[in-house]
């Protein structure tokens, strides 16, 4: 069953596709049941006194708890935030304010060009706030070395950051290793350095222990994972110097202010729950759709390639380079016949060079013609059937 | 019916009274219908290229459009958020960060003691970042004269906050006048005053027509009208300098980095709509109910006074301070009896005084010792009885 058989989508006289579940998730019905029940049973702020807000504040504490357990860390170790974006704000500028507040004229902060504009656009920032930016180049399979994060590492580097699972091209990269090289450093030259990893892109896949990682600070997004919209989460681990980016009622232990939305953070906590519970099956089911959509465009299309690393990959991702082939032209032609892609990061369609930053890191001749396929748990075999029939129809069109 | 009937509580026991609608509102029948069938219906990024994207990007337009018919302004002038303390954390930092980048060392920004902590915390932070902040102190009747903002606006000033209906007490400040004033005073001596105004707690009660009211931003949240949690807007008016307080993928104009929630867009601007059709008939009613809860309390409690100003008052609202009593005590008694009240702003009982700031200025005596009643559109003359039968009990009990 494809994902718009999932939705019931009667308005539609033709079935759709979708292979865009990197930008977004249908909302899970066991989310949405928790979403309904919480807002039957409470509509109170949690911050209020009486016995209704005093349930709502159990039930955050709820969220609290299931999101850590998730995580195996403790309740007060997760902030609830709007989304992945805000949780890496959160993450990037509170570790850079609160380094600059204590003495740090010019704190110094290392990333890689491949990440998500909602850390590649809070980096710029970073910089026109007066701090140092280190940006490194992944090899051409889209992957960093341990040791390229290492050796740039000074007495003024506050924090690391680097993406999990890729959001275009699906390459997961060391976290563990690089987090056990910082710590190493850490301790030898008596440095202070934090680890931040932006994990939007890998619950559905991928366990996310953060004590086994060892990252301090971790961003989480209801809209990847079968949640709700506008819901995410920060992990931040107990004794890290961070500020908040918004200031106010001084909810979520000071980090995050404004009322938080109970109901949501219910519902971002099942499905994260219900990620780690399947993310072994899921992966295996996508995984081997995915290597035969692989398979049939290497048939069909033997001058494509991927982009980045097959292996060291999210087992729902295929980020396929057509050498000669207008990647928006070839996205609007597979809509035509019914089929949704990406060409790069959805988040990055509203910019005026929309090509993809992150392809062009590896491969620039494929900035401009590569298409992201990324698989879900509703993603079945007769959808990359039909993905496959449409791409030999809209490749032809679009090089006519 | 009071809101317990309408939510049918059924797992109380008891009926219970709930008088603390400045805090939370229960989310409206047609703002659920909305959300529920924007959920069916969609689950695409408004962000990608394909059709389903694309309804959902027409969905959001949609909710622009619907916000900004509500406050006769345009679409584009409407930024969505995650909340009221969110679009004040923009308007204000927005503001002050734009000027500083423009080439004002310390910007000057001019506000009220009596503002909501959303507002008050994000003008300390202000502070911290090298700026100016003046804050006015309100009359013993909570408002603010149009000379005092006037009289400390200079050359540097780039804004000026002031709520139209106060968060605690529900005094309602002269918005049209002030904004008249700072214009005149930005054409007579060449000033580039902006102004702000935190209306979240003023949909309900009070049209919110932007170009009458003459603000350049004004702040709105969903909890508070019946809408969507998590959800809310700014105005923003063509052409104000602004920077955001988040960075990513450049949504709602660049303002607002972050997927939007298609869903909660629609549901704030369903109950911004109802707020606007019904706000003179919501207000006589909740007034007249409110009236007569303040006659039954100076019947029993002649040494109660109400704080601010009577008449320039959300038609919802009653402050009230019982001189000698605990106002915390009193709230958690009342609650025992049934009825959910508070004792300043929700946002405030984190906080290690939760006395309320807000009192203080206007009756220092009575900061410790007041109550916030604050009805709604479920609020019945049985609530109200209800409640001052509890007070009658509760008020002994606290001060025994």
């Amino acid at each position: 069953m494809g994902i718009f058989d999932f939705l019931i989508f009667n308005k539609k006289t033709t079935k759709r596709v979708f292979l865009d579940y990197a930008s977004s998730t249908p909302i899970r019905p066991e989310v949405r049941e928790v979403l309904r029940v919480s807002a039957d049973e409470s509509f109170a702020n949690p911050s209020a006194l009486y016995e209704e807000a005093r349930d709502a504040k159990a039930l955050l504490v709820d969220a609290h708890k299931s999101i850590a357990r998730s995580l195996n860390t403790t309740a007060n170790q997760i902030v609830f935030t709007s989304g992945g974006t805000e949780a890496n704000n959160i993450a990037l500028l509170g570790v850079f304010e609160k380094a600059r507040e204590r003495g740090n004229p010019r704190p110094h902060v290392v990333s890689v060009v491949t990440e998500h504009p909602a850390v590649r656009e809070v980096l710029n920032e970073i910089e026109r706030r007066g701090g140092e930016v280190t940006l490194l180049s992944p090899r051409e399979d889209g992957l960093i070395a341990v040791d390229q994060v290492v050796d740039v590492l000074k007495a003024t580097t506050v924090l690391v950051s680097v993406m999990f699972v890729n959001n275009e091209i699906g390459v997961v990269q060391p976290i563990k290793e690089i987090a056990q090289a910082i710590k190493r450093k850490n301790k030898e030259d008596g440095f202070h350095v934090l680890f931040h990893t932006d994990a939007c892109q890998a619950p559905l896949w991928y366990g996310l222990d953060v004590s086994t990682l060892g990252v301090d600070l971790l961003s989480l997004d209801g809209i990847k994972i079968g949640g709700p919209r506008s819901v995410g989460c920060l992990y931040v681990k107990g004794g890290t110097q961070i500020s908040p980016v918004m200031w106010g009622g001084g909810q979520e232990g000071g980090l995050r202010s404004g009322t938080e939305h109970v109901g949501a953070c219910l519902g971002l906590a099942k499905a994260l729950e219900l990620a780690k519970k399947e993310k072994n099956e899921s992966s295996e089911k996508v995984q081997l759709l995915r290597d035969n959509l692989w398979s049939q465009i290497q048939k069909h299309f033997p001058e494509a390639s991927v982009n980045g690393s097959l292996k060291h990959r999210a087992p729902n991702n295929l980020s396929v380079c057509f050498p000669g082939v207008d990647a928006e032209h070839l996205t609007v032609a597979l809509d035509t016949y019914g089929v949704c892609v990406s060409y790069s990061s959805s988040c990055r369609t509203l910019k005026e060079d929309s090509t993809s930053y992150v392809v062009e890191a590896l491969k620039p001749e494929c900035k401009g013609s590569s298409i992201r396929f990324t698989l879900g748990i509703h993603t079945t075999q007769k959808d990359i059937d039909v993905a496959v029939q449409a791409l030999r129809k809209a490749v032809i069109q679009v090089t006519r």
